[in-house]
């Protein structure tokens, strides 16, 4: 049954290819579109457009459709165009009448405006804990083995030393980084677009100041023109934030693939988590990474994908945006997948010590020693070239120790300021207003 | 003179490809670098590195040479690889010896690494101050034009009476959000990457926090590893903020191009700002709005280049992250001409009254007049069923008349609210701060 | 069962996180997979490693499971790690020891590689079959209308005569071009890298020319390690050649939503093809053509994902490369179902007569009467300055009649020679030589 | 001077945010401009439409004019607004009136599009040649290095034996592939679109066929509405083709600065094609390697940039065009001086014999020795498990000899049949044509 089927006859070819995937995609939102009619039929009855006796019976059985949905008994039927037809059905078929009242004063599109910010806002959440899990242990890797030092390179050549500590600390500040698009992203998310109706707003006398607050959201997408233009536009954003993430993991897993290779031998992981061959002993095949890269620069391309299929599309809803729900909603579980199992391996990480003592990597110590001389009192010029004799005449023979102090070196990793500074976007977001406005939406 | 060059020959060949267009980018860079060596030679003088003479001598002069730089006269000499190395001559050739030990405590990677962020918060104080005046003349007409209708469109068929006070502030409104990423970038590009020396940091005692604060930067890029990390990330993010303003700006134009097509006619501009014909009198090109479309749909593919130009580099500098120059420097200039001819343009746009009196536009009315009868009272099917008749007998002759006042309606714009959310993002970069600082280092 | 995995166990977390969708898209690999067996064993017992009863077995029973592929019973368990393992066991199972030796003189690598290329084929018939259907029908519509003149636009703005001939016409042109860019593809996959092994060769003295001929390749991939660097580049080059044919259908798709806007009116489709309201009768969104646009846009956007995955890998296999199936697979069905879609759209669609009898048409034909001024012997300054005035006069009343000769014009379409050009690029693939090979494989 | 400019004054700002770049990309297009116009008026002459006298003098001075664009004289001056004015203004001042008459037929749209593709096909050819000197390059290495082994690699551990033989093939391959796409567009580009006018033909009696011919092209852009739509188009295929040039060089770049790489240490550069230090004489910093390999990522971009420029716009001209010069015409420039500094590094390439002495790289020969067995009548299970005794013994002390002998393997690198595929790729492009025809126009 499609809502908007009156008594024409739709080819069944064209029907198909319409609907597409978007039963499978709208099972996401069904939490979000119970949320968002909740909230809907409370304003629609402080208006005066739902008796109390309906407005009663429709929020105990929406209250009943979202435990069902909690607990994985919700399904979208075959004979169903989508979820908010689905949802608007089996409430009338359990309750009657007043059922079909809760579509008063709302329209398909800013109902699915308003389930897609909703079930955004959630996958940002669970985006976000997974990347805190992901940054701790980094953190707690970083303090872990700030003692070991390694090569630091430049252009891929040995350069200067470095440390596991720096290492994993970096891609712990990465991420910090990382959550400023995704504080973008929620910022846009955490907008009201309900009550725009198809883009052009409604005669109805709407609060969707009533709305915005039992939904808890920040603010509202005021301009119903504007609340329109958002789908596509949130889509691209949120995609954007976590490209910015995926760029991070994927980098990381870059080094991985290159560290665990056996002409650097910096770390390793437990045979069972590797691939091998037991002719080829010595394989470690990273497959958990190289896929973590695979995913995560597929996820770099996504807000590309989503530019290409909404730039050049004028003002006002078209059914291209359909689509986008396909691009995005398997990426948010593709990235909380790496997240999850990066951190996984990284619980299982091998670190080899003493990788300096290996002779090919003395020349790493030589500005080090140069800038010794230095805080010794020797002039710079003359530190250097007494250093570079050393190395020609054969008999330069560093200490390889390092005495880094300054803010962020290997000897002052300043780990508690990153943490700090997690923290600090972290509450930014602001997670505990969503979650409390919900909970007294459901009470 | 390449600093870098010591007694090796580098052939002609290599050494033009290899420089490419620094000279040119590195211009844009002059002033960030002249604050940064302000800010650098005050740190090292307070760990005792720089004597208070050559302090003296060397902020003195560096403060001629950034006066030369807000004058038009700084170049880079053909002779001189870049930015870098030409302050750092003029500073020898005018002060001696004092000069060269500018050097000191910093790599040549951190030190553009510093130029750049002090260089992308200029660009993202540009972008914004463009983007307001943008902003406000969309609000201005959006006032301006809040009684006239124009018809709104879903699947681009004829749908919903809309308006252009609605249309223009749903433009207005897309740019508060679009600042939501340029706040992000704004937050990455405002930490201090100076001290992280060539990434992996320094065993000199150098204060990261003094030249953070002399600086205005907002936190330091705490880990030195991650300070080398953020160049090409940084990049890419700014680019993603960018793209924003720009999708907006490129769908405007698209509208633009329609509304002004003689098929819709809804506006037009002065002959003097479209290209025409004198045997096709009706031909007003909207040149200048299809260019803003160009431009504006290239920036929405640049993080998309930055990205491809990155992925899958191992942790460390590569020489690769040179090019990025070349790909984002144009383009800030690219968007800020497009903020302000798309500004200019508007100040000189003519909206067409009484559009929908034709009746081609008469089902416009056909859901306004079915609510209007159920907010009487009449049950939505009876209603319904009724304009159904009516339109079906040829007697639909509805009163054109909008009575819309919900939140961001077409009664009800809100722009009182969209205009304090722009102040609500705007008072979030708190530029001032960096203005301050950067005024007493220069004081 | 993974044949990698020896007494190792994996844990399970990291075995779903790297199996991935696999089994489901290697369901596309069975027929290819069967066929490059099938090669290979003969290739095996013509260089002595396996016996002509082992071949004679294993034939048959591939042959046999060819036939459970080609009925649409063949499944991929469970408790199976991917196709190839799955048809290795189903033979083994059946006839025994014998079913094990196919395996010799070849690894997983080179394996996939020749099965996806013998897919790849399969979907570029595919897709060229499609392609040539909805050629057809444009060049039908293209004569079918070629007496109905309609605006033609530049800017967006009227602009000179135009015809349902030339604009039907234009787009199939425009296919022809777009398979230039897949004979390229398929000079590309229609090489046989089996054989290469792990990407190093083999110890084996296989016969590669003998499979090549047997497979209906019409060359080999020479060098093992290029074989291997195929993967990766032959799925961009594929689908940069779809891309093209989706740019063609998205434009088409364009100007669809646009010609059947109410503003335009020049094209509309049965009611039953488009979805529309019974209170706003004029309503007639295309969705169809939205999603094709939607889905073509998205192919547009394939080629950079899998650029995005690929770039800056070192030369050898990696496992980011099993997650280009992801990508590329559906995209074979969504491209071929919005050809065939297009095609039964058009074959429904109804066509505006009389457009150009609207008076707001009228300019579009001065550049006509100027240039029949012209070849009438008025000097071409006089005949403009005529026509201008006559304009400003009000007084210009053009015949709306249109004489073009020229090749390629309104009068003039030449369909023929498009339709030559295009069975030029359909000869050039010379299917049948592919398809004879298979049969014979398969005898 | 602008020739749509007739009496109106545009606004100077307009009109230098729409001339942009214009008149330096335009250079580029200077001959193919004189070229278009010499065939163009012959065929003005043939059909009645321009004088004999006028043709002798236009022929003549255009033949001047294209000889000082040849020697570098040829200039656009600032007060004109692109090289069709230019050409036309100089020819005017030389010649008087006859030079007016040369835009007769013909308009900017198509003059433009008939520049491009002969741009175009030059910029092929071009790329075509330093393609051919890098690939001749690569096969001289892979011969004069077929005896030297290298490790293989796959997942970047250590798999089998390879050779730089097989390594530098396997590239001089690669190119041959790329080849099929640069032949694809050189296809596309290859057709005449001079005579489409505006894009909607002309009602003069062109001869299309005849310029097509004097032109040396292979087809016509037969539709007109097509010739028109093939902007934007054809730059999207060429990008296409040389984004596959550059993933093949990028590729090769990322190797180099691997293999350089001292834990790798398989390849170096004389001192001066690198760049050092003193203090770290170790570091030889491979930078032309990372900028090649940065360039070709960018250029890899480029498809996809222009695919968002142009996707979503519909049917006939756009301003937007212009702008894809100014993406593409410096990406010749930038694609041919990475194929030509790649030869030139190639040359001086350093390979380091015995790697394989380190007994790191034992294993690699575990998988030969076990087929070796094998090949001796040895079952594979016997063979296998013996070799896995072997290893875990520490008494596996393989040959390090390598016995492939397939085609494509270390042993038989068929660099031969890879340079038969060249040629015949080559052939198919047919330049003889085409510069016999130019040659003959410019008689």
């Amino acid at each position: 049954m499609k809502i908007w089927q009156k008594n024409i006859d739709v080819d069944s070819f064209v029907e198909s290819f319409t609907v597409g995937k978007d039963r499978e995609m709208d099972m996401h939102l069904a939490a979000a579109d119970v949320l968002g009619s909740l909230a809907h039929t409370r304003m629609l009855n402080s208006i005066g457009l739902m008796s109390d006796d309906d407005l009663e019976a429709v929020q105990k059985e929406l209250k009943n459709i979202y435990k069902e949905v909690e607990e994985g008994k919700f399904q979208i039927e075959d004979s169903v165009e989508d979820v908010h037809s689905q949802v608007e059905m089996m409430l009338t078929q359990r309750i009657g009448d007043a059922g079909k009242k809760i579509h008063s004063g709302r329209s398909r599109n800013d109902q699915v405006l308003v389930d897609l910010k909703l079930y955004f806002r959630t996958e940002i959440q669970n985006i976000f804990r997974n990347t805190e899990t992901l940054f701790l242990e980094l953190i707690k890797l970083s303090e872990q083995y700030k003692h070991v030092l390694m090569p630091g390179y430049t252009h891929l050549q040995i350069a200067m030393p470095s440390s596991f500590g720096l290492w994993f600390g970096a891609y712990a500040e990465s991420l910090v980084d990382d959550l400023h698009l995704l504080k973008a992203a929620w910022a846009v998310c955490n907008k009201n677009p309900l009550g725009s109706a198809a883009g052009y707003g409604s005669s109805f006398p709407l609060n969707r100041t009533m709305t915005t607050q039992l939904l808890g959201f920040d603010d509202l997408n005021y301009n119903v023109v504007y609340a329109q233009m958002g789908r596509g536009k949130t889509e691209r954003i949120l995609a954007q934030a976590m490209s910015s993430v995926a760029a991070t993991l994927a980098k990381f897993a870059m080094d991985v693939t290159l560290f665990i290779n056996q002409n650097f031998g910096f770390i390793s992981f437990p045979a069972h988590l590797t691939t091998g061959s037991s002719i080829m002993p010595h394989k470690k095949n990273p497959d958990v990474f190289e896929l973590i890269r695979s995913r995560c620069n597929k996820i770099q391309a996504l807000p590309n994908e989503i530019a290409m299929m909404t730039t050049n599309l004028p003002v006002g809803y078209h059914r291209d945006l359909q689509l986008l729900k396909e691009n995005l909603f398997p990426a948010f579980k593709s990235l909380n997948e790496c997240l999850e199992i990066a951190t996984f391996m990284l619980e299982n990480i091998e670190v080899k010590e003493n990788i300096l003592d290996d002779p090919k990597y003395d020349y790493l110590f030589s500005v080090e020693v140069v800038n010794n001389e230095v805080l010794k009192g020797v002039p710079f010029r003359e530190a250097y070239r007494k250093i570079g004799l050393d190395i020609e005449a054969g008999t330069f023979k560093p200490l390889k120790e390092v005495n880094h102090t300054h803010e962020g070196s290997i000897g002052n990793l300043c780990n508690d300021q990153i943490q700090r500074m997690f923290e600090e976007v972290k509450a930014s977001f602001n997670f505990e207003k969503v979650e409390k406005a919900l909970q007294d939406l459901l009470k």
